[in-house]
């Protein structure tokens, strides 16, 4: 992918700094006649707004989207147009303070001291540009990649892992996400996750996570060899979102310890005359190519790297210092990062369709 | 990435089936005035080279390698010229037989299925483009881009895992991994996983493995926001490589289990004013951007499909069928993904030193 | 180039409809440390203004520019910091009207079809994305792009024919382009073509004209073969203005009356030993790559398709109708085009610039 | 476009120095089920190829292609399999010869001192990369790219005008161009251009001309605002070829001496209900996008660069030398570009067929 830009057909090219005016996206080669409003869009932004529960950052964001381009009310409601679409967001709570050490200081785990060994200079308030921020840009996209794929494609993402305590495979329930506080994959674990994540919040903490996508009707033959694999593209995405240090397909890491009897998903025919999957080890993708199945992926997130506890760090001037980063984090970085999991899923997947029909028709 | 190309400014196109009369690939963009002759590329193909032991496949191929394009010797000796290199393997081990029941059967954990389901056609010949054949291509292609990141980047990998057995942290040793025929990162695992990957072997079975990758001399500064991060361009590199189903960078999925205490790494000061870090769990990116600290990933492959078991799958004419894959198989494909694992990331690498000398000099 | 984005390292996004709430583009792959501010923005989009002079559309437009991220300012002043820039710039006189007829009929010589063709849907409104309005984007971008080349590279355009009228190459002369409100490259013809270009525009009509191109100081080695040749991407880029129906380079369509004795250029040694060329019909450009040489180009504008001349036309509902293009338009497009050439064409020599360096250092 | 690879979704990589082994291009993208053998690529081969008539360079090539992937007989014959499609042409009279003077000097005219300007090295044999015999690569992917668009699509072009002999508009005839041995579009102009060229050609000198493109059957709707234009794409794809100096659309730098009365076509209704233009001034493409009427270009070729005639140039080592360039030439290189005219802009259109199915399906 291209610099800040993602996809090859259905592009997404986001903008945008965490304490600047605003940030953005541009939605390109949307394909028109889509019914597409701010309604569209703004549910979704809400889902991962901060300010939300205790559970999140208490940053105040209305994280209002605006579409500035690309969509026409012909008489008939607004649809796209074919022509780019233009998100907006207003950074509307850039707290005015002095930043401090924080402006010179590289706090251990961000990207501070990448950003500036890299191009010699680096907004420094609040990550600037390697803000979490940017992720509204993504869900805002992501709302539109939904439109385009339609009603028949679900794509569903949710905690499946917070620090140590897993949900085993069998409880595994994403109707449940949405209406927790946590983003879990389970109503059973929330009262006992809470509990934790409070602990891990009053002690000024954090802690990583795992994040599990399913999406069902996929048709079979989306992907393509061998650099656009269905797969890489996913991986390539989601190793793109902010805290992220792994990416799983299926049976991922796994699929290390099976034989092939116990790997290869055996196929029996349907009543409908369409293959049927005895399993799905592959996580709906192979050779690269989607094979009808569920694609089902996983995502390690890692936790986020502002905390409380003073840790030793440089500065530019080229000083050791000892440095606590004060200010409003969420405790669970993944947590907000499960809308985001599916937006990221629904922009490979809305390229890869229209890929697919380029190719094949 | 698109289609049959990987890279932006270091571009690979890799063409060709197994079973056709050559694969190959053109390297665009290469910078000039590098030295570069066949014997820079062979060694390394030959470290992947089908018919080397009795643990991967008997196929004989001499896998010998043409420069077609690119390299002109004007009197002290053959250096690139900028210009797109051409390099093209002939396939001489094509065994001419009659694939009876594979040209119509879908082999279960095979691309077989869904190339039909994409294409409507596919040369079934040996698995023709998802064969791992191609790979070939690919380590060819990382032969010149070791060239171009040169001496001082050093890139090292190594199965670390072998089914259920591991190595331990501590005990990993890449200079092992080319001096025993499982590519295993330790000596010492040696004998027991030789014992053991012959009981897979005899059973004509296969097992899944973890290969390890470990990148030293890459500078701070690599890599870019959002899209272009250098981990996100890894993990799509590494997940296109045939059987690879999860990728993880430093911590990978380990960092859902660290706080936010354990896993920042701390910065001091080196005696040469560069920053050391105590800590890698980053695994040497931050922000997408290289952060001067070891590159370190791991990725795992599931086990070869092709087994002597007879499994349930159905075939092009909507039969149910009962098939056994027999032929020269590897029983570990990760074995010989050792090189292509290695080769990837030099791909990737060289990309992004040439992206970043673009946008920052 | 894909969809709305120009560039492969800079790269230019842009979005926007004439009469939506604003316009925009975003400037991607930029290098940091760079000085930006607005003010060095906006005297080019001045330049283009609409309502500037009798001889360009009456719509008034403040077209003031506003750098939305990918600057900052760390206290010597903003610099770019490498990330995308977001341009934006408000419409402010999308005269709230009833567009009547012109909602569904086709303009002749307007996009009007082809977006209908195309899309099945259109924004109407002013000609939609499909008018000159976006070209401010461009001059927008194209003055960050001024800023990359630095102050050696100077990008100089005129119109050097109106309609039949046409000023000698020996007259020529950039420096009085931006003194007469015609963008005329000769003082001298200044009179006679205003009397001319009132006459076009009292009739009610329009008409053509031909912008030339040249800039000084482009070090020989930029551009590369090829399909990525300096004056492919030249032509792409300056072939995408609206109303641009040719682009030539060098000595052109006179080229092909030339003899080979005649059109290449020969060379000597200058005293600092630096080549040295006696002609120029190249262009600046030999094999796709810059020479050292002016770059020169010429690039045809057909005139403004609305007229106040009644036309034959279709409209949505299948019946022929008859057209008047009321309304408040430029009696020659090329005119405003001036900015805009030299936009792009600092937009292509950005890109070219930051690729050159990435393969070459 | 990218360096040596042309088109996005249609993909073409081509390679190959003149004097090198071989020559060749891979074709990426194409859709697959396309009944594809040699015998649809060699015959258009052959109408470029060298030594066909006293009027093109008496080198000697048999310019056979082959297949070497991505085409797949299952029974039905040879069809493409959707995967990579790498066509290669040995270079047979690669004379083996003293270069001498020439391997060290600029060529006045030729990309000799470009190249040495950029790379710091170039292959001086024939020319290297910068010769035209890289366009036997976009004659045979042209080939498959015709067949993707089909029947009904036909693309035609020819020489109009040689050096300052023009081939009226009334008297355009396309069918007369592989008639006769210049390749021009009218049979009538052939016994007295003939002669003309004669003389040039005995002279050792040579001439430049222009090559007329006609295309019938592209369906209103393909191309892309506003980078992806469907006339900009041709004149990047164009103005790549060798030797070209200029393109133009419809009535190209004519336009600029129309008013908007005379260049707008106007619209009536057919008896089929669809649209039929009064004229074609815009050369089927409005706003960049087709309008279902023939799409019509020009393009200008310079004269070859090679003539007898003693010219002043410099060479590497920094003297000053005049040159006589001995060899096999072409007294017009334009006349072996109708093909390769005409085969990038199938190129193109297949590429813009496949990017509109995308979008819009």
């Amino acid at each position: 992918m291209s610099h800040n830009t993602f996809g090859h057909l259905f592009r997404v090219t986001t903008w945008g700094e965490s304490h600047g005016p605003a940030i953005g996206c541009v939605v390109d080669g949307c394909p028109p006649l889509i019914a597409l409003t701010e309604a569209d869009i703004q549910p979704l932004l809400d889902l991962r707004k901060p300010g939300g529960s205790r559970f999140v950052t208490q940053r105040q964001e209305a994280d209002q989207v605006r579409i500035l381009s690309g969509v026409f009310d012909d008489g008939n409601g607004p649809v796209t147009t074919g022509t780019p679409i233009s998100l907006m967001i207003e950074n509307t709570d850039q707290r005015s303070k002095d930043y401090g050490e924080i402006a010179r200081a590289f706090r251990p785990g961000h990207a501070d001291y990448a950003y500036q060994a890299k191009y010699g200079v680096r907004d420094h308030r609040g990550g600037g540009r390697s803000s979490a921020r940017e992720t509204a840009s993504r869900v805002a996209a992501g709302a539109v990649a939904r439109k385009v794929l339609g009603e028949t494609i679900r794509i569903r993402a949710g905690v499946v892992q917070l620090g140590p305590h897993r949900i085993a495979d069998e409880a595994l329930d994403f109707d449940a996400v949405y209406d927790n506080a946590l983003f879990a994959a389970s109503a059973d674990v929330v009262p006992a996750w809470e509990a934790y994540l409070d602990g891990v919040r009053k002690a000024g903490s954090s802690i990583g996570a795992v994040v599990a996508l399913e999406v069902t009707g996929v048709p079979a033959g989306w992907g393509a060899p061998l650099y656009a694999k269905l797969d890489a593209e996913l991986a390539s995405g989601l190793m793109s979102i902010n805290a992220v240090k792994g990416v799983e397909i299926g049976a991922g890491f796994g699929a290390a310890e099976l034989t092939g009897e116990d790997n290869a998903d055996e196929m029996r025919l349907g009543d409908d005359g369409l293959p049927v999957f005895l399993s799905n080890r592959a996580g709906g993708v192979l050779g690269g190519i989607s094979t009808g199945q569920p694609l089902t992926a996983r995502v390690a997130f890692k936790p986020t790297s502002s905390i409380l506890t003073l840790r030793q760090t440089i500065n530019r001037d080229g000083a050791q210092v000892d440095l606590r980063t004060k200010g409003r984090h969420d405790p669970c970085v993944a947590l907000r990062g499960v809308p985001v999991v599916e937006a990221m899923a629904a922009i490979v997947l809305a390229d890869a369709m229209l890929r697919h029909r380029a190719q094949v028709g």
